[in-house]
């Protein structure tokens, strides 16, 4: 007999891989191209390569770094299992978290007088509701000029345009209620596109779909466009997190043969898959959905669409384009209404996109006269500086400390990550775990926290450098001296959680592109931190930030604490309030003909704030009163 | 052993079958669904299943109704055909004829003075030819921006579209050549569409296409925008015809289950192929096509686009659209440049098509005040008359007859068939057949031959009965006493050629259909026959009409002959026109907005004067006064 081959299933990647028998879980995955990474060269020293079995027997070698608790749980390392059956697996570092939605119809509700953009649902999608009469030999007219006819009277327009697919289905549709129709009309300038002929009381409601396409993670609302209201809201990872983790490692794999196809593929099925999921919550056919709003990072819309991504990261750093006239879903592989509008939130350049102008729609910092700046710090740090007036913006390098890569103990903010830290008055941990479950590593909120009271308590300097008082916390491993956060006994994959200096520095360097970045702005206008009005903090990562301990790191301006607000995902948002009127997403490119981009680049000031911000909180004392007054009452010891 | 498989493929369709051994090919021809008959039953008597076996052996019964030079060219009937092996067969009767264009690059030189449209050659595509200064840091616009600035100054323009197509190598056309590029741009009112760009001495050219879509066959020009000429003609069988041979046949196989999805696929790929085709012939890829104009009758226009056709054969018979705004190639599944615009010819209803508004388009009609008529004699018969200020029209059921079915020796006008036929001194006749081969049969302008010969040398009546003078010619068969046209020892089958009275009395309720809703549009008007100042013929049957026998049996008026134009295929012509120019589509569509119709099914004195016309050539001699002098000069015995 021949060799049995097997099937593997990978979540949630619902990738399926077909392996003869006895290959490891860690070829399965290699052949399936999943981000699985063994560091220590598949020896199972690691753990990186942690898998859960959830269906199926296997056989796996014993290794050290799993604890027993995680064994009978079907924890496994990938790279010790062989495989000898069908298997089911998760790869639990990308586990989805159920949805979570900041924008909720309560959004709609409360958020009249905080945000730019105008809340009156107007969108360009109607109903029109006519009624032809019985064709006789005298008035024949063909279907489509009676509906013309019809169409005009009730809407005195003249420039009326049928779709292909509205055409497809007139002539029964016009017949199956005697000529009563419900009529799906764009309006254009001057135009009226008709999208859909349904015959009266077909009970259809119109539905409008908005959709924040983000590197790590994708999310979709549903939205009644009669009565404005979120219906649901789904989310999920971008399936391209298989070709690479940030957005210059999914540029680069555009650049392999098939890859951009790939990676449009990938993004269009993430996009369709939550369109669905959303729709089946209120039990709807996506193809009831009429329009749509994307809003993304320039990046992800041009591998949406896939267009070449490459001269994105060449000086100089030129896209194929910045704003996109609609288009229509079958063009775009959207699968709502094949005739559905597509709409792009407006990008300002390569490293600022749409997600930061819808973002600016749903922020104040158009309706005041006061200066506000708006943060976004992921992977890339885009801010945001202006008022009613004038907007600036620049995008800075913050790498991916924050984003829970770059440091041995860090994760994105999904189960099982610690999002908050504080130490209590033995210098003990207490912290909070997204799920309530084991902590498996720290997220952004988690490690902005975990640095602040590492420095407030004294255990590190201004430098980032472990102090005496550390001494006895300090584990030696083979990446030098290292801080332990948690035992291995408490920790979910049975491993001491650690933190090293070198992941100091390297938060530090990621607190400071973001602070220099802020005041490279700032000086470019004049301006101080102190004349800023309000921040707004947007993004996941913002979402559970401690303001006090950003503060205290040197991350954020030392400002009075009520001068700081939280967006959640202002992406979508913004996204959701351009699917409400045409005015809102003409204003959406006001603002972003508004901003004005500064290139960090090729500015030479910006090395200089960057090497005064490499400090905690920043060379320059005198920009962090508050935290100067904590150092100085004794907390710690020493205030310079 | 099991039963063997082979494979049968029967051209011209190029459908292939997979069959067990032993399956006759008729059986076989039916599973391919081909149009196949077998008035006998399948026994081998009628003659009408015949194939000829091009390659691959076969076991035959022997057959009286095959001559032993037709066995030896591989000729055999189906149905008592054993398939022992791959074969593939031609359907000798849907032979294609090779290649013949009316509409030609002299067409072009030579009738400017002769058609009511436009000869101006200005395509709404052109080329654009900039250059884009290299992007800065300092001026580093998207490349869509970049773009549309220099298309702004070179045009003036300020809407300008770029379609989702050109967007997607809009990257690297830009750079391929230092920003030198030639855009391919369609102008539509306001707005500029940017289709295609490519990099500078991409040595492309404008292409245009230019089809015709009757129910038999389909007709492709492949037309240089530049210079207005055309380049190819490909034409070839709709493939359609395997659903019905005419309008009403294939409205209702469209009923059946899938039979709409499945006439619309059948004509796509005969106009995907002739375009191909004809493509080829100037080495060029279809892909470069970036425009295409397609004129046919309402319900072919309807199939094209996969729309319901039920309506249009039921009281009131209303189509889905008598006019459509330019669709892109994309949608309608054609395969040219996916963002090219596809245009229809407007039609004025059910039974008027674009095919009709297109040859007006290429008719002096429009360019006299004189009344001129133009006939288009099909299945189904189109007639218009007019002048610059007004244009009547209606149409009529022909029925088959002139198109080669409803009579016995009837063929469509292919290779094989008699298209003109004379009676000499010794009443022997004297024939000319397509192609100079042995005569298959008789196409239209050979019947209306042969009726005006048999008519005005006293063979037949003016009721269409056999005279004593035909006794001798006449033979006996089980539909009666036919004519002996050509014994079965010269005709291509074997078998005599015949023609009887009913054959006649069919030819002769067609000539009357046409002739009489002739009568009656000018009578509408207040007109005579004698008042048309010029009578136009199109269609493939007017190509080779006698016009003086046409006259003797009465189907056209009887107008000094000087009056009389061949236009060909003018439905084709007139899409070349609306290929040309803008200006052309806006004046096919007033010609079509101009119309009137006249719906002759409710029309009363229609019946009267159709019963007054089943006369040769009519029950009013005054009509045809050229045809009783003739009568009365002695060539025939009485004179009434």
């Amino acid at each position: 007999m021949g060799t049995q081959i097997f099937h593997v299933t990978f979540l949630p990647f619902d990738i399926t891989v077909k392996v003869p028998e006895k290959t490891t879980l860690w070829e399965a995955a290699k052949l399936g191209r999943l981000p699985l990474k063994t560091p220590c060269g598949s020896e199972g020293a690691c753990g990186e390569c942690i898998v859960q079995v959830l269906e199926g027997p296997y056989t796996a070698k014993p290794s050290a770094s799993l604890s027993k608790k995680l064994v009978t749980q079907g924890y496994t390392l990938a790279c010790q299992t062989q495989i000898t059956a069908d298997l089911t697996v998760l790869l639990p570092r990308f586990k989805e978290l159920p949805i979570k939605s900041v924008v909720t119809s309560d959004f709609f509700e409360n958020s009249r007088d905080q945000i730019s953009g105008f809340f009156e649902i107007s969108p360009d999608i109607k109903f029109v509701k006519v009624c032809l009469p019985d064709p006789t030999l005298e008035d024949n007219y063909s279907d489509l000029k009676r509906l013309k006819r019809e169409l005009n009277k009730k809407t005195g327009m003249k420039d009326i345009r049928c779709s292909f697919t509205a055409l497809q289905s007139l002539a029964h549709s016009v017949r199956a209620q005697a000529g009563n129709v419900e009529v799906v009309c764009e309006s254009e300038p001057h135009r009226l596109r008709v999208l859909e002929v349904y015959p009266k009381n077909a009970a259809k409601r119109l539905w409008g779909a908005a959709c924040d396409i983000g590197t790590s993670t994708v999310a979709c609302s549903l939205v009644d466009l009669e009565t404005g209201k979120i219906q649901a809201t789904t989310s999920g990872l971008n399936q391209q997190i298989k070709c690479g983790h940030d957005i210059i490692s999914r540029i680069n794999y555009a650049q392999k043969s098939g890859g951009l196809k790939e990676l449009q593929s990938l993004i269009l099925k993430t996009i369709n898959n939550l369109i669905e999921k959303a729709a089946s919550v209120v039990e709807l056919s996506a193809s009831e959905i009429c329009c749509a709003v994307f809003a993304g990072n320039t990046t992800m819309i041009h591998l949406l669409l896939g267009l070449e991504p490459r001269f994105i990261r060449e000086e100089p750093y030129v896209p194929t384009f910045n704003e996109l006239p609609p288009f229509v879903a079958k063009d775009v592989g959207i699968k709502i209404h094949p005739e559905a509008g597509i709409h792009f939130a407006p990008a300002v350049g390569s490293y600022v996109g749409g997600d930061i102008t819808a973002g600016i729609l749903c922020t104040p910092l158009l309706s005041s006269e006061k200066v506000s700046l708006f943060i976004d710090a992921g992977t890339n740090g885009e801010l945001v500086v202006g008022n009613q007036d004038w907007l600036m913006t620049c995008a800075c390098s913050a790498g991916p400390a924050f984003e829970g890569s770059g440091t041995a103990c860090g994760m994105p903010a999904r189960q099982g990550a610690i999002e908050r830290i504080k130490l209590d008055n033995h210098d003990n941990f207490l912290y909070s775990v997204i799920g309530d479950t084991a902590p498996q590593g720290i997220c952004g909120s988690g490690l902005v926290d975990l640095m602040s009271e590492l420095f407030i308590h004294g255990f590190i300097d201004r430098q980032g450098k472990f102090t005496n008082k550390a001494t006895d916390k300090l584990v030696e491993n083979e990446d030098g001296v290292a801080f332990l956060v948690e035992s291995e006994q408490k920790s979910f994959w049975g491993k001491d959680m650690l933190l090293t200096e070198k992941d100091i520095a390297n938060l530090i360097r990621t607190k400071g592109a973001v602070y220099s970045a802020c005041l490279l702005l700032l000086k470019n206008v004049g301006l101080e931190p102190k004349d800023i009005d309000a921040i707004y903090i947007a993004g996941g990562f913002g979402r559970h930030l401690n303001i006090e301990n950003a503060i205290r790191i040197g991350l954020v301006p030392d400002l009075p604490r009520d001068r700081f607000f939280y967006l959640g995902n202002s992406s979508l948002t913004g996204a959701y309030l351009m699917l409400l009127s045409h005015k809102n997403r003409t204003f959406v490119k006001e603002i972003a003909g508004k901003m004005t981009y500064i290139e960090l680049n090729t500015e030479p000031r910006y090395m200089n704030e960057y090497t005064g911000s490499l400090f905690l909180p920043h060379t320059d004392m005198e920009l962090f009163p508050s935290v100067r007054q904590i150092l100085c009452s004794g907390i710690r010891t020493t205030c310079t």
